[in-house]
């Protein structure tokens, strides 16, 4: 079985949509990118921290995913990262309301020795120098190396922002950050500059807009399946990643025809994380749904016409 | 060789786009229709109407294209129907600068004998009575009727907008216009109500997001081709609305599977449309280019996941 190393947040989310809000809840970027990971055939490991404030049945929740955790740091008298945030109606816009970075402000990565030689590394949405921290830990080449990153980085780290992007295969980003990384309106140029600058992959996600692939001259484009209602796009993003990164893992195939399959199940998965709020659809989702709705996405996008 | 009638405006429009603008340049639903529709195998008419001031070359590059024009009525003394738009720096949205209706205020649409019995209708946007009186001259059931509306008709026509969409077999609409015809924000919501005012097929319309085809429980969907640049959206929708109609009116199967098909035709043909200000690619494109981004299409939108 192929290993996949994760590295990202494992957090508390407090969360409001128009449809309600709650409490402190499971969050982070590695929780999203780990449970959706789990639906593929393989091992993986998570590399994040916490604080000792963390609950054991959440840390139990990923082990049971067969999700390990011996790189998840627990900071004795620590305070695990929270975020809150507000979304809008129309759901595609939100406010940060709170970020207390916590036991995240000094983190120190340690890759597992089990997973230095892991084949697909994700590198979850964190500060670029602790994604770099953990490349350099790797003993062997992976065959794929994902980043995913958000506009923060770009506001307050770019240089460091920039030496990671050289260093990955592909690059997970959506559109405003696209634009604002590349300073191009265009999708199809911004791709072309952020290719420039080290990815031979970039994968544009537009939300309910779906997600575009880019290699080279070469696009494929996966929909966002149409849902009745979207309750909470919170980790959405993130769950994509995993899906995408969790099945290139399992298939051990880098080549493109691939990846276009790899967005699928990623926005296949995606599309289940949005039904209810944080983490609560993943973690009772069954085989049986992704495969019924592996099905929905064919007869949503395949057609006939002979060329 | 089946008979498309369309009906819609033959006007004159002026455009800003942040790449330029326009003089006085030939525009109008039922041009951006036809000359679409022209690239497949049918027989064409329009129904409208025009002013004496409308030059004798734009009728002529009608009739090139092989398009019966004898139902556009040219009123003697009558100003064509002029709009002027003003695109934002996104291309999504647009401020309307001049709206003269002239000779369109009084149009009395006639159809020629010849396509009474035409087996495909495209209802372009216009008044929907205007649409209605087309609809009643039939002499024989056509295989079916599309119908293209604007939010216009929402605020100001709403009964007769309605009584139109009753008759109709297929809608063609944007999002915005979806979510105020059905008062549901959610797309999936808002084409299951709309259903419910009589169309069996849906189109929304997301412009640069694609189109969304729903049949009852069945949905599809078709992206639009990722440009390097969008010069201008004036008439993509009724270009698309052209590719459609035509398509289907080539092939004379009014299937689910074959209205998939119509879709991808329709959002091709779009995609050159907005390559240029107003008519100016589409006059110049030929089947091949087009035949070889319909393998664009395929590359771009199709996948080998086995389930």
């Amino acid at each position: 079985m192929n290993k996949l190393l994760i590295v990202g947040t494992v957090a508390f989310d407090a969360i409001e949509t128009p449809f309600g809000k709650t409490d402190k809840i499971l969050g982070g970027a590695a929780t999203y990118i780990g449970i959706s990971a789990s639906f593929f055939n393989l091992q993986s490991a998570i590399v994040s921290v916490v604080g000792d404030d963390f609950p054991e049945e959440y840390l139990k929740l990923l082990t049971d995913r067969n999700i390990d955790i011996s790189g998840i740091e627990i900071v004795k008298g620590g305070k695990t990262f929270f975020w809150s945030g507000l979304y809008h109606n129309d759901l595609n816009s939100r406010d940060t309301l709170v970020t207390e970075l916590n036991v995240l402000a000094d983190f120190q990565p340690k890759v597992p020795q089990d997973y230095k030689n892991a084949e697909v590394v994700m590198l979850g949405n964190l500060h670029p120098l602790v994604q770099s921290s953990v490349l350099d830990q790797m003993e062997t080449k992976p065959k794929l190396v994902v980043l995913d990153t958000m506009n923060f980085w770009m506001d307050c780290a770019l240089p460091e922002l920039l030496a990671i992007i050289k260093r990955v295969d592909v690059i997970t980003i959506n559109d405003e950050e696209a634009r604002q990384l590349s300073g191009e309106y265009s999708l199809v140029k911004a791709a072309a500059k952020i290719h420039q600058m080290g990815p031979k992959y970039v994968v544009i996600k537009k939300g309910e807009h779906g997600a575009l692939l880019f290699h080279g001259e070469e696009v494929f484009f996966a929909p966002a399946l149409p849902l009745e209602e979207v309750f909470d796009p919170t980790g959405a993003g993130d769950t994509f990643a995993g899906g995408f990164s969790g099945f290139i893992a399992q298939s051990e195939n880098v080549s493109f025809d691939n990846m276009k399959n790899a967005i699928i199940h990623g926005s296949n998965l995606a599309s289940f994380c949005v039904e209810k709020f944080g983490t609560e659809r993943m973690i009772k989702l069954d085989k049986k749904e992704v495969v019924e709705r592996l099905k929905q996405f064919k007869s949503l996008t395949q057609f006939e016409i002979e060329i």
